[in-house]
């Protein structure tokens, strides 16, 4: 076997086999030769030089496309303004055009203006499934691609959520697939908004590194089983800028925007199958569940077209996810989940998504089966034991990582970092528990440095709040019903306001908490088990 | 009377009048003291000192509103993206979040995505008479305000036009006007795209300045009667942001942009009256006549409302105005038309435009007396004569202005600069001609070098071309029809394809000259005469 490789491009021969990052835009300057039994290739069938390459040398003048452009999707390259005119007239932009627009987002062609035009006229006109494809691609195109062993294919799985409030399933299902002999390179987010992040909430443990470079990945991989990394900036790059500029200009809430979103990046990560958690209610992005299931579904689609095995869960996010939010707080309960025990609603997300991904990606032969195994590899701690080594191997003090992870809940909390006070909200009036709606209870918490506002913020990650209630429980009037960690001056009047109005109470009989688990959205070619 | 004046203002005290530029923003932190007698004051009710500072000292952070912000049109200010959420949403801007938005601009609080998003908004939502009042006020008072001595206020008139092919209209009407006794502080802008700019083709002539300050236009005015101007960066900055930015995003062709555009640099020009000559056709921002009048309306209520008479005149662009295109190809044939000669239909819209002027200002008792004195200034040589003291008074030598305005076109075309090369077409058939399209003929001159793509981007005065035929005549095939006048080498094959695609031949009967002039909005009181 032969390999030459070109200039930006690192390899690493490990154990016989080759794995590594294969950069599409440097690709074209060196040379590629390689065997291709031996490596996994190209999914989708995108050809190993880039039809876009960026330019080099001088910079292009505003408004012209790069000179390869014109290749693919018919037709002559259109300039930037035209297309920003095609979409905002409700028109559909081609293959070209898209890939286009990508690029010039990355080379600085597109001004910032264009790309915010661009994105509201996406948001209001729509793209269908095609442009959503194609969009996809070219954001998963427009830097590295993490490729591994071509023996690991089908377990390599991964597990995206859109965002919600105390959803800390991706520590939890991570090291649960770990454990059930799945490859989980998680590229995850950060806090922003009202939403939490899952790198924050892990870098609130003393250590803990987010950043690891593609061979420090496939290490932890193959002895661990799972990681969980921040996004490089040669990971998906126009995602990086798009994603950006989407938070600040009312352009989040669109279908094809978050699908391109969600799916090049995961896309990068060289997949087999990929379950996407796509929150619904007061707290989620969309807050109405067929808009959700719209999302849900243009996801399976466009991760069909890419080959990927795609399905959606349409989850419930109107109460927290569990009775913690907040960094360490959730960290602390996702241990709890890992010793087998925790809160309910948790347990059964992560064991449902789970059997899903096991079913799906043919490592189960139900979803039952698969979710049995996961709330096993719960039970018996060997997910645990994949978190610690996880721990571990991104730099925790292995010491520490294994007096969190054996440790009792008091003993978990003197080792991370905690709020200076905490002070309860006592229950206004006798009731059953019908909601403890989770938006207002996550601004606050925002504004007590739970929050970014924007990135790069620095924030508080011992503030939280518990829930000390369960929904559907019966309450009475005077008793605490929220614990609030928090490091500054008590909390004003406003914010106990806005926090005692976020406890639903009616007259109704108690109820057993109900999973947040609403469907399952698969490929249409799959047969439901 | 006393005056104190703060940093920043700059007061002529001339022939015990005073006269200056009163700046918003820097008012606030000097402190004046004023005869409101002597002073026009602001119209529209501005107080002296902005209700919305810009913001001193440390930048404020992104999204957060400036303090004095909450005050006029009701409620707290809304963050940025939430502004551009509810007009993404077809809802109504406050007056405060619109006065939010332009300050954002100003002080950079706006991102450049968040300015594309929102114009494209805007531009996809609409905005009603009065958020459109609104932006237009904001804009207004972004900058600079010229004012003038408070006798000239009835005199103080001016015409805009949206854009057209050869329409040179403003080189003869300002100095007519001023023929005319009226004050014509004109504030002109550039070519772009396909449309030609006044500034430009003045600049063509040797030594002229477009860059007057407020207090070198007052002496012009004085002098003269009419100035015309580029605008600086001082006076609507704000504007100047927008439009730059709606130039490559697709956002240009909205009623509500175009209006506050336009009104905004008008306003700020201290007028009583106002004509705008809003295009429609094949080579206009609105192809069809009922957009346009759409626009007019809008520009006449919103006019209204600022306190300003305001009235427009709906024209076609289909063919080009007059017979030349091109920028000193424009200055000879707007020499011809202010020695009572040139092409009808040019000569018919000075005439029009001018009438509704001098009767909208009050200053003759119908259109027609007003047109009828427009028409004599043309034919007695006074508006020659005050285009000549205007050229001298913007800083060409006097002898060549008087060789320029008094010699024979010929002895013209001598004394400015000219293309190397002419090249003519030749009818391809016999036939009526039927329309000479301005759009191909505009787009291939651009190509040669007589537009511009970008701002700032050179132009080559000499391009141009001569049509040599009139709209309504026979015209034998073999026949020269267009005399194209370039730099560089010949014609390419598809510039010729191009221009002869332009002219359009029928086999009706010859027919006049149509007048460009379709009709007149005016604002709802106003009695037509």
């Amino acid at each position: 076997m032969e390999a030459r490789l070109g200039m930006g491009q690192c390899w690493i021969e490990k154990n016989m086999r080759l794995v590594g990052v294969r950069d599409p835009v440097r690709a074209r300057f060196g040379q590629v030769t390689m065997d291709s039994k031996t490596w996994m290739g190209w999914r989708w069938g995108v050809p190993a030089v880039s039809q876009y390459p960026l330019q080099t040398g001088a910079m292009a003048a505003p408004g012209t496309p790069p000179p390869s452009a014109s290749g693919g999707g018919g037709g002559e390259p259109r300039q930037l303004p035209e297309l920003i005119r095609l979409k905002r007239d409700g028109g559909h932009l081609r293959e070209a055009d898209i890939r286009n627009f990508v690029h010039a987002v990355i080379d600085g062609r597109a001004q910032d203006t264009q790309i915010g035009a661009m994105l509201m006229a996406i948001r209001l006109q729509g793209m269908n499934l095609e442009e959503t494809s194609v969009l996809t691609r070219a954001l998963a195109e427009s830097g590295q691609q993490l490729e591994w062993p071509k023996a690991w294919h089908q377990q390599l799985v991964d597990k995206h959520s859109t965002g919600g409030v105390g959803d800390k399933v991706s520590l939890v299902l991570a090291p649960a697939l770990a454990a059930c002999g799945c490859k989980v390179p998680m590229i995850s987010g950060r806090s922003l908004g009202h939403t939490g992040g899952t790198l924050d909430k892990l870098e609130s443990i003393p250590g803990f590194g987010v950043t690891q470079s593609p061979e420090q990945m496939l290490h932890i991989l193959e002895e661990v089983g799972c990681c969980i990394v921040g996004q490089s900036a040669k990971l998906v790059p126009a995602d990086g800028i798009l994603y950006a500029a989407r938070d600040v200009t009312a352009t989040v809430d669109s279908v094809p925007l978050i699908t391109a979103s969600i799916l090049s990046k995961k896309a990068v990560e060289g997949l087999s199958t990929l379950v996407v958690d796509v929150k619904f209610g007061g707290a989620a992005v969309f807050p109405d569940q067929e808009k959700a299931r719209e999302l849900a579904k243009m996801l399976v689609r466009v991760g069909v077209s890419l080959g990927l095995k795609v399905a959606a869960a349409l989850t419930a996010m109107d109460n927290p996810l569990g009775r913690s939010v907040g960094h360490t707080l959730e960290v602390e309960e996702a241990l709890l989940c890992l010793d087998g025990a925790g809160p309910p609603d948790l347990r059964d997300l992560v064991i449902r998504l789970g059997g899903a991904i096991l079913w799906l990606s043919g490592q189960a032969e139900t979803q039952d089966q698969g979710a049995a195994r996961v709330a096993a590899a719960l039970d018996d701690g060997s997910a645990r034991r994949r978190f610690q080594l996880m721990l571990s191997a991104q730099g925790v003090d292995p010491g520490l990582a294994k007096a969190l992870c054996s440790g009792s809940p008091t003993q978990r909390r003197q080792l991370l970092p905690h709020a200076r006070e905490q002070e309860e909200l006592l229950a206004p009036a006798d009731g059953i528990v019908e909601c403890v709606r989770a938006l207002p209870l996550a601004r606050v918490l925002h504004d007590l440095g739970a929050g970014r506002s924007r990135a790069g913020q620095p924030i508080r990650p011992g503030v939280g709040a518990e829930v000390l209630v369960d929904v559907g429980q019966c309450l009475s009037r005077g008793t605490p019903w929220l614990r609030v960690h928090l490091d500054g001056p008590a909390l004003s009047s406003q914010q106990r306001r806005t926090l005692q109005g976020a406890l639903v109470l009616s007259d109704r009989a108690p109820f057993k908490v109900p999973s947040p688990f609403a469907e399952l959205v698969l490929p249409p070619t799959t047969a439901q088990p």
